[in-house]
């Protein structure tokens, strides 16, 4: 079937459940950022890959949201689909609700799969269509009614995350959860989000391509905890291991049961934007509810001594496979026949050669000339560029480690540059140093520095329409709150301890797109009368291509930062190549 | 009587009236800032001058809460006066409401002038307070009834602000207004905040030391304007100029009866954050009310060409007298007599020669030596210091012109300075510059901005405990509203016209205090691809003393912007001076 048939089959089954408009968001049961095939019910409605967007479907009018990171992408997919695009962000677009509100008579009926939208969404729409008497209807996976070849949730092994790589124990984690349940009087904490559960109980999986989930709720009590998931994953060892520490395992479904028999008298803890609004309305009705993001959240985005020493060695030899890339591509291109597919594939043979390599952490982005501008652009074999020696390959692309996990990008100069590719070349490099440099009062969010990355940009008329950082997991998702640098207002401080990205870029519609991008570890600066402060330590170790620069345009203190850091590159990497890589290396990290 | 003696009676007055808690905050009736001596109850019953802070008064506690600015001052003035100290923002320092809260027993009352309380504040005391069942009563203006030398509410008599000062009419602006409450659908305006309503009807009074505000109320609706004041303030030619605009006087107290008598079926737009709840509570039940912030605050915060063409030539009156009070104080400290009270007195005089001065715009801070390190501190006979030829003079300090107001700040070099003066004297400047070199995307805000002023001092341990920048009025107060600089989330875009101070400062407490302050206006930078630009101008022109500065701690871009802010300001306040005043000049404006 086309988009245009199955949107049309849509209508068809909407009106005989008498629903005005259908709502069908990226998430999963457990609103992940990134989800199983089984649950791209988005894409297969609209036809756009993305990894975030939200289709929505009424008896005229369909329409697509999505973020600066994929206006390209999404125009480009939705063409001739019937489905209009809306850019989330730009100035006069309306949100999805107040669309739907605009667009819809009075006690119209908006449906939507009740298990793909969290409580606080569910919440937000009853409030804005109560004032219009429009209903809503959560009963319905209609997509998975249409949807014939849909691929089942997946049944990959889980693995336990041995304790010399996560650090601490999961008894550990459990027990330092209900202390904090003690502290705020709750009986049972109910969670959903699937990063947290692999993080609390020490286990990994691959139900999701790039993030080593496992598709499962949980349930924290008093003195057990309840593991909810595909006992077809769970080995004999592990759950014996989980049983011996005090978690018991259950099917996937059973989640609806337990909370249903969650007792009245109980205070059941939550975070009502992660937890899915038809689980949420198994909770006995007697039972008091506290809402807040998960502590989990907060404990898993601050890294541990030995995460922190582990996931140092992980961007070692990560690094040492970046270098070996760059290498190999700055003396290849022109020479060899290079796609950005092809390169992207080299790139991944070289972490594959790695030490604990699992897997990659996300699909790679590898842009040449201006397919580069499209921040989060996916080669495919039609698509794909030949390298040519002049311009930049951009490269974003990581690895999951038993020991981390990594995420880089660099802008590798190919050849021959224009004027303006060098210029934007070097803001791009000062808007990552002036970051990398910043120190800050203890108590600052990503909120504000957000602007401190941006201002050399600024300097010359160019803005970045994504945020400037985010939290990475530990052998988890690439994107992991609660923090993270942006405008947007977030009230989470930068605690030491937390991994944040550094990432800004420019991105010329049909011309070129730069981005240099590192992890940051947040780590204490001085306390004076004023205060704790605050700086960050660079865990990344990669050359920053210094073909791209234009010396003139930095200033010493910029200088400084780069000698030093390309000093440290080479001390953490050289051991680890041959004598002829480290000459190579040594160039690439001379002194300028 | 003395503070203690004060609150013993207050006390007993409280058990009388049954009210176990007494709330007196530092407003007026509207909310100001600033207030004439009528209502500076705070003050009577703590004995703390500062214009910020809230006494509550319980039946065993006494407690004073001020923010950062005045915690020096407020310990000092609060000694022996058995009324405890809390410093507002101080991590661990309870809120007056969370204190009163844990403070009292179930089933307390709490008692408070109504007509000193916002509606917002009303009812977030109501909701928090509920949860204990403590009750409050707004009935009482108990301190009205113990003070028996209590100043009268002021009778100056008002003026009307000449189209050529003010740029637009009373009717223009009127009728810009119900532009905007023909767009929200209200039928009425009440406006109570004293800076709007003088702005709004093109009046100014002499109300407020140092604000030329009325007293009064408004009402605005689809076809008539009211005015609520002590008619004795205005002459037959101002009643008669305001009728002929359809604007009708009122005696102050009318406005209740007005208030009550509004048409049940109309809406009324009002700011909660403004209006007391003394007069909210007259309005009909049936009334639909609008609530937000009022949209003059808005329309003032933008200035007119008009108006900037205007307080552009105020700032240069300004800066003329500013430089002529530099050039004497650079000259005399050592050789005559001075003392931190002269040198300000000698400011205002040179500001007195001045076209169109009519007053300082608030009361100077004049500090030497580690007076300087308290932020809004105030000389007095008992404490002033004699200048000696070394450290600094911090001069805060502002006039209002019938074409504007000013704000300025220079920390002037009067001798010797210690390498760490040098040092934070050169880290202020780097700070200031950051900012008035900064270009941001339209849509920032000033949350964004503000780090981009501290992180300079950041970079050595440094932070300021207050905002980087607040809006100035125009021939109205130096404190204006709704944008500002600061870290709290503030969501109010920086627009083109607003003006905001530029304000970072080092203060050592015992040792010294830095402060340089320009005002910047808001104006267009470049529009490209990725949107409209925004940048900053200085409209403040006065030297920045150059015996302060480290040269080697300024990059070129700092040199350059030092160089072409002095270049301009020689400019500006050369035609004004005298040979041999300019000979001055030339060399305080130097290149470096």
């Amino acid at each position: 079937m086309t988009v245009k048939e199955r949107v049309s089959t849509l209508k068809n089954l909407m009106k005989e459940k008498h629903i005005d408009a259908y709502i069908v968001p990226s998430f999963d049961a457990h609103q992940s950022e990134y989800v199983a095939d089984h649950w791209r019910s988005r894409e297969w409605i609209s036809g756009f890959t993305g990894s975030a967007g939200t289709a929505v479907i009424t008896n005229e009018k369909n329409g697509l949201w999505t973020d600066g990171r994929y206006y390209i992408q999404a125009a480009k997919q939705l063409e001739g689909s019937g489905i209009d695009l809306f850019k989330m962000g730009q100035i006069g677009v309306p949100k999805v609700m107040k669309w739907l509100y605009d667009t819809l008579d009075e006690g119209s009926v908006v449906g939507f799969d009740g298990k793909v939208i969290s409580v606080s969404y569910f919440r937000s729409m009853e409030k804005e269509f109560a004032k219009k008497n429009i209903t809503l209807n959560c009963e319905n996976d209609l997509i998975g009614q249409l949807w014939n070849d849909r691929p089942e949730i997946p049944k990959n092994t889980i693995i336990s995350h041995a304790i010399k790589y996560a650090g601490k124990s999961r008894v550990d984690k459990i027990n330092k959860v209900r202390e904090h349940m003690d502290k705020i009087s709750a009986d049972v904490f109910l969670l959903s989000s699937l990063d947290d559960i692999a993080w609390l109980f020490n286990i990994r999986g691959n139900d999701v391509k790039c993030n080593p989930v496992v598709t499962s709720y949980a349930l924290v009590s008093k003195d057990k905890a309840y593991l909810f998931l595909d006992k077809d994953k769970v080995s004999k060892e592990i759950e014996e291991e989980l049983n011996k520490d005090n978690v018991e395992v259950f099917e996937y479904n059973e989640i609806e049961k337990y909370v249903k028999n969650i007792q009245e008298k109980d205070t059941v803890v939550l975070d009502p934007n992660k937890v899915n609004s038809w689980i949420f309305t198994s909770i006995p009705k007697e039972c008091k509810i506290v809402e807040e993001d998960n502590t989990t959240t907060y404990m898993k985005a601050i890294k541990s001594e030995e995460e922190i020493k582990n996931l140092k060695n992980c961007h070692v030899r990560d690094g040492v496979a970046m270098a070996k890339f760059i290498k190999w591509l700055k003396s290849s291109v022109g020479k060899e026949d290079i796609t950005e597919i092809s390169a992207s594939d080299k790139a991944e043979s070289f972490r594959k050669e790695q030490e604990n390599f699992t897997q990659i952490s996300f699909d790679s982005i590898a842009g040449h000339k201006e397919h580069a501008a499209m921040m989060h652009y996916k080669a495919t074999p039609e698509v794909t560029y030949k390298l040519e020696n002049k311009g930049f390959l951009l490269l974003d692309s990581g690895a999951q480690y038993l020991d981390g996990t990594t995420d880089i990008t660099r802008t590798v100069v190919l050849g021959e540059l224009t004027e303006e590719e060098k210029r934007d070349y070097t803001l791009v490099l000062k808007s990552n140093c002036a970051l990398s440099r910043a120190k800050f009062l203890y108590g600052s969010t990503g909120t504000h520095l957000d602007a401190i990355a941006r201002e050399p940009l600024w300097q010359y008329g160019i803005d970045y329409k994504c945020g400037t950082g985010h939290g990475v997991g530990y052998f988890l998702n690439v994107h992991e709150g609660p923090h993270r640098i942006s405008p947007a207002f977030n009230h989470v401080r930068l605690e030491e301890g937390m991994i944040i990205t550094n990432e800004p870029g420019v991105y010329k519609e049909g011309k070129h797109g730069i981005r240099t991008e590192n992890e940051l570890l947040v780590v204490k600066d001085q306390n004076t009368e004023f205060g704790q402060f605050m700086k960050f330590e660079e865990v990344t170790y990669c050359p920053i291509d210094l073909d791209g620069i234009v010396i003139e345009m930095l200033n010493e203190e910029e200088k400084n930062w780069l000698n030093n850091y390309h000093k440290m590159v080479y001390k953490k990497l050289s051991p680890y190549l041959s004598n002829e890589e480290n000459k190579w290396l040594a160039h690439e990290t001379r002194e300028i």
